[in-house]
C-alpha cells in the first residue's frame, strides 16, 4: 500500500486522487457531523456546494423526510434546520431522515475527489472503522480538507494518525508528506488537543463556546462507520 | 509577521503570494545552487523554464560570458555545461559570469511567485542571512519547491526552520502550516540528516552516488549571500 497525504480541498489536483481509495477528512465539524449522522441511522447524506441547492433538493423531496444542516464561516446558515455541530444530529432528529448538507470546506473536498476509485469520509471519531475499510487497498490518499485553502491542524493530524496506523498494521509506504504528517500526530498522540489547540480553526470553534464539540470530535474510534460516496450519497459502506 | 509555507511549486496559488515577500526554497538542489553561484561570484543568474529557452538566449548572450546549468530528473542536460551539483560552479568556473538555469522544480517555484512584492532565494546555506534579509517584512511565504509536485522533506524542513527562527528572533505569527513545518523542523534539528533521509528525493541523490552534494546542502549558515529576484533576473540583494 502506498499513502498519500493532500493537505487542503484546493489542492486536490484530479490526477492525485484518479482512480485511487480516498479518504477525505474535516474534522471540525463537516465529516465528524456526517459521521455522526450516519452512525445516529441518517437515511442518507447529500453533500451540495451551495444553500441554494439544498433548498432546491429539499423542496424536491419534501420537508418531512429531510434536515438541512451546514455552516458558512463555522455558523448557522439561514433558514437551515441545524449548524455544523454533531450534537445536533441525534437519533429523534435524524434517524431515517435524509441529511443535505453544506459546508465551507468538507463537502467541497467530497466533491474534487469525484475521480477516485473509493471516496470514504473519515474523521478521528471512525478512525480505527477506516483503517480496517482500506487496509487491503493499493493507492490510498488522505484529504486534510483544511480551512478556507489551507491547511489546519486537526485535519493533518487526523491524516497522520491513520497513515501512521496503516504503517503499523500492514507495512504502508509513506509519501514524504504522509512521513511529516504520521510524525506530527505520532510526537503528540498522548496530547492531541495541545498540538490541535495551536491551530487557528480549533482557536476560532473555542471563541464561539464549542468547546463541547471540539472534545467530542478529537475522539478516536468511537464510531464502528465508514461512510461511503456513491452516486451523489453518503451512505454506509 | 506573518508566516505562511507553501509545500510545493504547484501550489503557489496567485493569491497566497501576491504582494507578500517570498522565499523559494529548493535544498536539493536548485536554490542551494543558486545561492553558491552567487558567493562564487556569478554576475546575475537566469532562471529559465526550458532547455530550449537556455540555449537561446546563451546564443544571443554569447558563450565566452555564460554558463549553463540545471538538471531534468536529477541528471545534467545534453549540451548544458554542468548539471545541478554546487560543486560545478567553483569560482573559476562561474565568476563574473551569468549561469542560465533550468531545474525541475526551483525555477518552475521562482517563476510561479513572480506576484511577490519581494521575492528571495533560500536554502540552509544562507538561512541566517535570509531571516536577517526579512525580519522586518510584514507578509513572509516560504516556498518548499517539492519534487514533481510532492511535498519533499528537505525544503519543508529549511521552510520550518527559517519560520522557527523568525519566531524566536521577532516573535512572528506562524499559520497553521508553518507551525507544523517549525515543529517538524524544531523536533529534529539535532539529527537533520535523520528525517531528511526518509524523503524520497535524498534517498534518488543517495542511489545516483551524491552524497558530497547532501552533506553539503544540509549545512546552515555557511553563505552569507541574499539572492533577490529582480527583472528575469537573480542578484545579491
Amino acid at each position: 500500500m502506498n499513502i498519500d497525504v493532500i493537505l487542503s480541498a484546493r489542492e486536490i489536483f484530479p490526477d492525485k486522487v484518479k482512480d485511487k481509495t480516498v479518504v477525505v477528512i474535516d474534522v471540525l465539524r463537516a465529516t465528524s457531523v456526517m459521521t455522526t449522522a450516519l452512525a445516529n441511522g441518517a437515511k442518507q447524506i447529500l453533500p451540495v456546494l451551495t444553500p441554494e441547492e439544498a433548498f432546491d433538493l429539499q423542496k424536491e423531496m419534501g420537508k418531512e423526510n429531510v434536515v438541512l444542516g451546514g455552516e458558512r464561516k463555522a455558523v448557522p446558515i439561514p433558514g437551515f434546520d441545524f449548524g455544523n455541530s454533531p450534537f445536533s444530529y441525534s437519533p429523534e432528529i435524524i434517524k431515517d431522515k435524509t441529511l443535505i448538507i453544506t459546508t465551507t470546506n468538507g463537502t467541497r473536498a467530497i466533491l474534487n475527489s469525484l475521480g477516485a476509485k473509493k471516496l470514504l469520509v473519515g474523521a478521528f471519531l471512525n478512525d480505527r472503522a477506516i483503517v480496517e475499510a482500506i487496509k487491503n487497498d493499493e493507492d490510498v490518499v488522505f484529504v486534510a480538507s483544511g480551512s478556507h485553502d489551507h491547511f489546519t491542524m486537526e485535519d493533518s493530524l487526523c491524516a497522520g494518525k491513520m497513515a501512521h496506523d496503516l504503517q503499523v498494521l500492514v507495512g504502508a509506504q509513506l509519501s514524504d508528506v504522509a512521513i511529516a504528517m504520521a510524525y506530527l500526530y505520532e510526537q503528540n498522540k498522548n496530547d492531541i488537543h495541545a498540538i490541535g489547540s495551536k491551530g487557528k480553526h480549533y482557536k476560532r470553534l473555542t471563541g464561539l463556546g464549542e468547546i463541547r464539540d471540539l472534545e467530542y470530535c478529537y475522539q478516536s474510534d468511537i464510531l464502528d462507520i465508514v461512510p461511503v460516496y456513491k452516486d451523489g450519497k453518503l451512505v454506509c459502506l
